[in-house]
């Protein structure tokens, strides 16, 4: 039965592939969604997890969950290594899949321009994890630094440095200000976490430079009424423990976050067509890969020009329409009619700085502060999957508007930089499970 | 100022701990908070997020965040190695702190009696850690499982094993048959989540043997409709990854679960005052040591024993109450009152099975099924620490009941048996943290 019907399997469940998944529930079509991770994360609100405003499990949600009412998609937690586009194989470790359409969106992590050294001294904020690493940080730094003020040793003053003036830089900044001036207020006793210095460095001229000159400069405002210092035109040379250095200028750090480069994931450029700089695949017009229209490559992974000849942005909007574009050319080919070429319907965009702090850009619109600020928290709490944590997440910012509290103030498991033997007996080796983990666990970062 | 005034250090806040420092809340004593977590656990309702119902942020609050408003009180994230009592002090690795007071209750963990090698294989339940590993190994069990099923690999049914059937036991196993009979029925398409078999093996005659026996056979009659096999008598003599012995007979096991063995905190020992097989400290009727009417000993660390001679449980009610108890005994001392002994007030007790399921026993009374676990739910709600949490669980709570639906599905980091260079570059070590997280982050689990 599930032979005859053609075989569409997706790689990597990010917008773009939850969205085509979406547009073929229901359809007369077998669809095989496979990734590393059980579950999709609402991106755009990964940095609230970073600073404790969400727990990770109001901003994730699992995968087969979402499609636990479409039958005819199966959800595989997998890790792909190749494609073998003539016999039409997505391939894993030791396994394979036979498909007839192929959808890779497996999206995009971050690159540190060829200092991979850097990664473990500055996290960035992709996964999950990488959030709650992120909290953990920043949390252990004040930890650190009250235990020993009060323990009567030196303690250096707290600066928290924020690499890359891009949306996730700036939201990074600004509610690294936020936690340091509202919520951990009260908190301590031996320090004032008010004291600390959330610093914002960014190489280029302006941050936000995807939005005009004037919200970057009213983004920039806004984030020094939050308290962020904002330095742009300054290049990162040097990433250590304590420090970080801009050309030879050499600036203390306690925490040092990553918000600048992003690459796409390696799964491109194992399609064997042509890629960009960036590694994201160069498609056709209807976001194909020479000479295999049934290979569509879609979100942060394309590299697709608008009419105007500029790049579509890589945008959850973006990753949205070209979701739903690939799902809707699917069913075209089904019905036997034309395919149309893909068309980006820019609806504007938007980057949040803080409490009441935004800007936004919607056609010939610019918009800051607190009405920016609205319309980012209504769209997003809107796309937030599941009705269940899109009221949760409702609620808990409230309660964090009014109250400045943080639930999800935890500092739990190891730095992901402590060896096991370290946690004691209750956590030593466990071979099998071990074998799994590897397994499933360790790839290319998906969307 | 501080100098004069006394000093009161409180080691682990876990009920007790915690109930002693509201008690000293806005006195005029110092106040210092030890604990080598940020955080204190709400224990209770640990398997709920072992068993995916609630996320982390949920059940534990940051300790600092509950005295931010207590200017007397004060918290410290470090380790404890060990005791001056003779020059009254604190020890931590390369630091010390004086004290008048000194209150220990770093609670108790699990033991596996002897077998320390059954520790990654059978994971117990104390603190959040151990509820996302728990989570996380039985998601990953379902996931794998239907990943096999999918590539048309040979699949064996999913064997959960829960061991000790004590209240943990219980609660870990009526959850498990909870999620594998309701929340993931729709969610798999090649596999029958329906079909795991969850076993409860219990060493003794019966389980939850601190009951009456009618309360032991109700608990084993509701398991039993939730779908879990209930064998008591069964001592288990070894544990493997894909088995557990009892005695000669060979059970498959997917995941194996650890409710069984309690031991104190090696820290009890460390004060050199006698202890109790469990290396519980023996207290006197103050619950000081011996010759140290200034040091008490709380919760799961201290042997108490009532007035009929019976041990006072290792209950939240027990341990809130003794720590309430050593607040107003200090408080006593200031007035230059005499110390009343410690006695332990019995309110009844309720052990939770799962939906609509638990026994419970006040005074006579003896409760079953969903009066009982009404009870039980409004008592864990209402003493759930932090207004903000305890709000969102009940709203978690509804809507897991309505919908089955968990929101807190996820499989998120590595298991902790996975060494960190396997996550890959981001992962990589970072030498500061890495000493920071040794210093914090291991050590004798606080309760």
């Amino acid at each position: 039965m599930q032979i005859r019907i053609p075989h569409v399997v997706i790689v990597g469940v990010g917008f773009a592939g939850l969205y085509a998944a979406k547009t073929l529930a229901g359809q007369n079509f077998r669809v095989t969604l496979l990734d590393r991770r059980n579950h999709h994360t609402f991106q755009p609100l990964l940095y609230q997890v970073a600073s404790a405003a969400l727990s990770p499990g109001e901003i994730a949600v699992p995968i087969r969950h979402i499609f636990s009412k479409a039958p005819n998609i199966e959800t595989l937690l997998d890790e792909v290594t190749g494609f073998d586009l003539k016999n039409q194989r997505v391939l894993m470790d030791d396994d394979s899949i036979i498909y007839d359409y192929l959808i890779v969106a497996s999206g995009a992590t971050h690159t540190y321009f060829g200092h991979d050294e850097w990664a473990s001294l500055a996290p960035g904020l992709k996964t999950v994890e990488d959030a709650t690493e992120i909290r953990r940080r920043v949390l252990l730094a004040y930890e650190i630094a009250e235990r020993d003020a009060q323990l009567g040793k030196p303690v250096s003053p707290i600066n928290i440095v924020v690499v890359g003036g891009g949306p996730t830089g700036v939201e990074l900044a600004g509610a690294m200000a936020e936690i340091a001036r509202q919520v951990l207020a009260d908190d301590f006793r031996a320090i004032r976490p008010a004291t600390t210095r959330v610093l914002l460095v960014e190489a280029g001229s302006r941050i936000l430079s995807t939005y005009p000159e004037d919200l970057s400069r009213s983004a920039t405002e806004q984030l020094q009424k939050l308290g962020v210092d904002v330095l742009t035109g300054a290049a990162v040379t040097e990433i250590a423990d304590d420090h970080i250095m801009i050309g030879d200028k050499l600036l203390p750090s306690t925490v040092v976050l990553w918000g600048a480069g992003v690459a796409a994931s390696p799964l491109g450029k194992r399609l064997g067509a042509p890629t960009d700089r960036a590694g994201r695949v160069i498609v056709t017009e209807d976001l194909t890969i020479p000479g295999h229209s049934n290979v569509f490559v879609l979100g942060d992974l394309a590299a697709v020009k608008q009419s105007d000849g500029k790049p579509v942005p890589g945008v959850a909007p973006a990753a949205i329409q070209m979701g739903k574009y690939a799902g809707e050319m699917i069913l075209a080919d089904a019905r036997h009619q034309p395919r149309k070429p893909f068309v980006y319907h820019d609806k504007g965009s938007l980057a949040t700085i803080g409490r009441s702090a935004a800007v936004g850009e919607i056609g010939r619109a610019h918009f800051s502060g607190f009405p920016a600020w609205i319309a980012w928290l209504l769209v997003h709490i809107y796309f937030l999957i599941g009705f269940h944590n899109r009221i949760l997440v409702l609620l808990q910012w409230l309660w964090a508007y009014v109250s400045f509290s943080r639930g999800a103030r935890l500092i739990t498991g190891q730095s992901r930089s402590v060896a096991p033997r370290e946690h004691g007996v209750v956590h030593e080796a466990d071979v099998s499970n071990e074998e799994v983990a590897q397994r499933i666990g360790n790839s290319v970062p998906y969307r």
